[in-house]
């Protein structure tokens, strides 16, 4: 009950503060995100002082290395996330604009505008840039936000959202158009995925058992992403001198992202690659999981691989590791992206133009490429300027999620004293 | 454990027709929804005879007259819902179209390809012409559907559907596309819900109870809609004689459906008009549920009004009721629309461009007019073509929703064996 009271109070604010923010125009909300900037500036070393609070915690509590590197905030890192809202304010704002205008027979003339839309909920995990790099983008798009990061971040986000809020009453707007969350009870989630009177949309920005509690609790819409068990098929009429690069990269660049590939379908047509192949990955520290013949292969030429499963092949490794399977043409290939495939990116690797196009067609990810790693599958790389998420489902927005996906659009309908017929 | 194993059996036989449909040509569509009305026709007797014994029993069961004609058939009827079907062949195909294409600095050209949503499922009452409507436009766009209608109708509805999967079949194509459940169990509604693993988006057509219940237990994305409490404000500097007519249409033309209105906002200086207002409506047989003092104003008129109350502000009327307020200015006429509205369709009538503008800037409804009726927030008004639902949320679609809602678009990235920089 008292959680519930709490809550409700959030959201009434949050929807209050939402009113005043729908109607700014691009320089005011400009101006904001720089009184932003100068605010988490001007307050530097309280936060590292806090951001020191919250690495002593999470050492006293076993946290491990790459988590309390997750945490940490720097002079370096602090520049960083402030730098990056100069990026924000240049972007173009989307809001006002006005689409499919027309004259209808009726004597209608109809419009639809893009509009802010409304309260956005996150819940996130233990990154602190998260808290500032969230709220410039609802603020940017004349949203109110309600931010649930992790308990481990508590007391640096208590300041970044401080600050927020300091820099939106000087400028002369609700403080509560940024509201943190600082009750570490797990309750409160649940309680937020059900406020649907007041929040318009919640972004979940965490692993899968959050994704998977935000589809299961949630009567709010939420855009559902982040999860990336993604393909590659080199095909029978690939060039494997330059399609290896491409395959490193999607693999080695950075392998802790959901861009990055998780399995290599190789056409039984290239299986004289597979050696060279597992090579050039282990020498680059990759461990492969291979399926029953490519493992033989692989082994007859004195590289190791674990035996694949129905389990492996389900997996985002997140890490140096690489399930490889041999399958007889595109179709097979298709089919099994088909089976296991989270619906975020997937490649072929071909000079065969009909092959390409077959690929295309057929695999329904949030992102295809023809001869191109999955790592593109980036909001900075597609060029938006930003990115909130990468939804991997299919309603709203899809794939990298740009300003755009935190406005909706109303109908607009001028008449005169017009009844319908 | 039967009824998972019945809904997974029809998920998986819906996913796999949905990649039979996703690459069909505008032509083989149009061809497909021909052989659905010819299907239709050559059943015409069956369909008739089943729809009788639809009628038999929910007169055993004691349903009144009017549900009674809603989910009744007979020639006229059927020959209506036949002949929808060519416009909706006629219809502009929106798949396969791609926007956004651009050469990106890194190499890559990127695009956004419109395609099908992939396997949609309705859930919907007692009107046996929704089978037909949802199921032909879901293949228009090459989506495949499963169907829960009412179960008043469910002789009706499996003639209907056996008909659109013959001329499936007869077209080549998986009868699966086109699923009815035929088992009355309630569990199945919520096993439907939770078919995540298969079904990309859940439509509720029907009313306030089938929406909480799917906004509650779906862990799949939901659009909800179809609830409109509905506003319009009449200005102080509005020219009632010219408004009535458009009052009268939006509550009188058709008083059943969302875009009716539910209630009357008056400024205070128009309360000389109240009587007037008040005369007209009564005499078309409109019934007042009035605040105090406009009820009072009524009163000394001769004209009876019940009093208003927070529960009747937030009450969708769906007949020849309307509520009355007088507030003193838009903004507590834009108060009250916040506070009462579904956000489905409001209106103000003005002279003043400028209390127009506002009125338009700070109402945030899925629909907002200038001087004319709510009446028109409806897809064939819009001129879609068709109308799937009318969407009172914000995500993916709003408002009345046409083909374009049963689609979604992916990225596609075209390289040279591109890698990531």
């Amino acid at each position: 009950m008292m959680i519930s009271e709490y809550l409700k109070g959030l959201g009434q604010q949050a929807r209050a503060a939402s009113f005043s923010l729908a109607n700014l125009g691009a320089p005011a909300k400009r101006a904001l995100l720089q009184a932003i900037a100068a605010e988490l500036a001007v307050s530097r070393s309280d936060i590292l002082a806090a951001n020191g609070r919250d690495v002593t915690a999470a050492r006293a509590a076993g946290l491990n290395d790459a988590m309390i590197d997750r945490l940490l905030l720097n002079e370096a890192r602090l520049d960083a996330i402030i730098a990056d809202i100069a990026t924000v304010v240049a972007l173009p704002d989307p809001i006002g604009e006005e689409i499919d205008s027309r004259l209808l027979d009726n004597g209608l003339r109809l419009s639809r505008r893009r509009v802010p839309l409304g309260v956005i909920g996150v819940i996130y995990e233990a990154r602190p840039n998260v808290t500032v790099e969230i709220a410039v983008l609802a603020l940017k798009t004349g949203n109110a936000v309600i931010l649930r990061g992790g308990k481990e971040t508590i007391e640096t986000n208590l300041l970044l959202a401080g600050a927020i809020r300091r820099a939106l009453q000087s400028e002369g707007l609700p403080a509560d158009a940024v509201q943190l969350i600082d009750n570490p009870d797990r309750a409160l989630v649940n309680g937020l995925l059900r406020l649907d009177r007041y929040v318009d949309m919640i972004v979940p920005r965490g692993g899968q058992g959050l994704q998977r509690l935000c589809a299961e609790q949630a009567t709010i819409p939420v855009i559902l992403g982040g999860i990336g068990i993604c393909h590659m098929y080199l095909d029978s009429q690939a060039d494997v001198g330059r399609a290896l690069p491409v395959i490193i990269n999607a693999k080695v660049q950075r392998p802790t992202v959901c861009n990055a590939l998780d399995t290599l379908l190789v056409h039984r047509k290239q299986v004289a690659s597979l050696p060279r192949i597992g090579r050039e990955l282990a020498a680059l520290g990759v461990k492969l999981v291979a399926c029953a013949d490519s493992r033989a292969q692989l082994s007859d030429a004195g590289i190791g691989a674990e035996l694949a499963d129905d389990d492996s092949f389900a997996t985002e490794w997140l890490s140096l590791t690489l399930g490889i399977k041999l399958v007889s043409d595109v179709d097979e290939a298709i089919e099994h992206i088909r089976r296991y495939s989270s619906g975020h990116s997937e490649a072929i690797l071909t000079d065969n133009v009909h092959t390409a196009g077959h690929f295309l067609n057929e695999v329904n990810s949030a992102a295809v490429y023809v001869n191109a790693s999955t790592r593109f599958t980036d909001g900075g790389q597609f060029g938006l300027g930003a990115e909130v998420a990468v939804s991997t489902q299919k309603l709203h927005a899809r794939g990298p999620m740009g300003l755009e996906a935190l406005t909706t659009y109303k109908w607009l309908g001028i008449g005169d004293y017009t009844s319908r017929g």
